[in-house]
């Protein structure tokens, strides 16, 4: 009775469509809907920070735990881009495959920019906060600029 | 021209569609695919987990980069079920809505299940990791079994 309990939580769990062995071995797809995953909840997290840019009210709790989670999520979306994902309808650029060390070089960009975020937020200096949330601000705009197409 | 590359990069972040002020104010659809993606990315790293159970060579360090990230993704979905997304279409039953105390209780499980997760692999007893990856696969199941349709 354990064990189908157990199993039956870990097949709901998976859903369709996920390898039970390491994600590298994902189809296609689904890397894609796992890397687009990850940009849609850096946006979540991230879009407030701008808000906050724009003049919306500067909450210092919101940007802590933001920067955090924006921490965790920029490591997320890269082994997404993996070669077997070339053929799907994204809106990844031939660049991504074609010139990885710039696309890693664009990744490093949002990380160190991310944590010099997360080191702003924890100093509590309003305008260093600020100048660390544009920073992720363009190194976001820096690979959407490269490595995706235009809407 | 430091500006206009600033608000290129942050309009490109930003993408269509979410809104520059709080989050609580996205519309329906856009929190129903941020509370989706952190289920995609949920199952992302949580199943190379439910791998290891099933035969797959253990890997603590796998485990314990995996639990630390699903200690951050299972705080992310939830706000997504906000009432203004009842009329989506998704596989939200209509308890997420009519018994938000059971809910919770559901949320709460799987973090419990998830810090646990996280002290297991930061201790590095095998069996007691593996029990442990085991419990999160009941709290996921659980919460899919009452608050999810049926694929």
């Amino acid at each position: 009775m354990k064990k189908k309990v157990l199993f039956t939580g870990l097949a709901l769990a998976l859903g369709a469509g996920y390898a039970l062995t390491a994600f590298s071995q994902a189809k296609p797809e689904v890397l894609v809907k796992q890397r687009q995953s990850a940009m849609t909840l850096q946006g979540k997290y991230f879009g407030p920070l701008v808000g906050m840019l724009k003049g919306a009210p500067y909450d210092a709790n919101v940007v802590a735990r933001n920067a955090a989670y924006l921490d965790t999520l920029s490591q997320m979306p890269w082994d997404g881009f993996a070669e077997s994902t070339k053929g799907e309808k994204t809106r990844a650029l031939p660049a991504v495959y074609s010139d990885p060390g710039k696309f890693k070089q664009a990744q490093d960009q949002l990380r160190t920019a991310v944590g010099a975020l997360v080191a702003a937020s924890a100093g509590g200096n309003e305008g260093a906060v600020k100048a660390a949330i544009g920073d992720v601000g363009k190194a976001c705009g820096n690979c959407h600029d490269n490595f995706r197409e235009k809407q």
